[in-house]
């Protein structure tokens, strides 16, 4: 992402609160690195429609798939969408109700949706997928087939027009209201990874290779 | 929610992996009283605009806000919005790339924003949002005052047009992958809550009180 494709557009700009807004290509991708939830919203006979799924990036695009049965990736070439990352990172409790907040790590994408759809191009994505979440792992998978690659949609949006909302420290509450008797502070949130759970059905023996020991999402930037 | 009301509508249908799909009352308020962070979709010069923010439900409605100078919500009122709330649970890793999944609960709620405007209203929506996340925190703060509650906006959708998807266990391979000598299995995801951290500004003495020791989020339902 170049300087000059980070200029935030009329649609991208923080409009409140501008301090906590940025454009920045470290600070887009740092976002959509630490968390591959993501949701994305399509416009779907006239109406707003959010669907959680999974996101990676690779260089200036952050992409997804789904099922190529699916109604709403069939039809989503060319549709204007905006894929949105969000960690909570902490409730923020004031001293008054109005000044509660949440500390939270935040990237808005927008653009006009591209499919990937050569084979090679498409199997390279979904190998990159890997590569970003659990490195190792697709070498030691059954190889995916054509059926399989077929079903699949991969689907992209291009980085030019992100923006970054970031929220931390403490609360900010009213001059006056630091003199009162209320505890006032932070509770962090974080993404838990905890133990594998076996398949019932791996043979005897299997134990889970380093690349599943050391997933883990969320992770503070 | 009565039972008529909970009939999936035309968009509400869950049209892929049906086993997935439910539409009953105890499944929507299952999940929003799980997961305060959600995601709003609305359509904003033409385009669709996805933020997060924290939700919480009373009855039959789900409720956010924000400011009042807020340029979407300012026009919100009778706008279509969708808003989904997501835990993802964990990362599903099967014997081939295909079936790799992740386990999850979301909802997806669609309607018409309505806009809470009454001061009584919405005072008391506001401490029904306390009363849901932290019972006891509204009493002990510095009470809101007209100026506070007027910069609030407070939204709300009905639920009787939601629809929730839920995915938990092990990965489903393809019957003869599950000869093949690779491990599969679940890495288990959830919400941490750490220790509370004081505001550097509380006054000597403050600790942290037990609604704020016993705030949680993403509670397994």
């Amino acid at each position: 992402m170049s300087q000059s494709k980070t200029a935030p557009s009329e649609r991208t700009r923080v409009r409140r609160l501008h301090e906590r807004g940025s454009y920045d290509a470290a600070s887009v991708y740092g976002v959509l690195d630490a968390m591959p939830l993501c949701h994305v919203g399509y416009i779907v006979d006239g109406k707003p429609h959010v669907t959680p799924t999974l996101q990676w990036r690779e260089g200036d695009h952050v992409y997804w798939h789904g099922s190529a049965a699916s109604r709403f990736l069939r039809a989503a070439r060319g549709m204007h969408a905006c894929l949105t990352v969000t960690m909570w990172d902490g409730m923020v409790m004031a001293r008054s109700g109005f000044h509660h907040s949440a500390n939270y790590r935040s990237c808005m994408v927008f653009g006009e949706v591209e499919m990937v759809e050569d084979a090679a191009h498409k199997t390279n994505r979904l190998e990159a997928m890997f590569d970003v979440w659990f490195p190792g792992r697709w070498d030691v998978l059954r190889p995916i087939n054509a059926k399989e690659l077929k079903a699949t949609t991969v689907l992209r949006l291009p980085l030019n027009e992100a923006s970054v909302k970031i929220r931390t420290g403490p609360p900010g509450d009213d001059e006056e209201d630091y003199a009162l008797p209320i505890w006032a502070g932070v509770v962090p949130l974080s993404t838990a990874t905890d133990e594998p759970v076996d398949d019932p059905r791996n043979l005897p023996g299997m134990t889970p290779p380093d690349h599943v020991r050391n997933f883990r999402v969320g992770r503070k930037v």
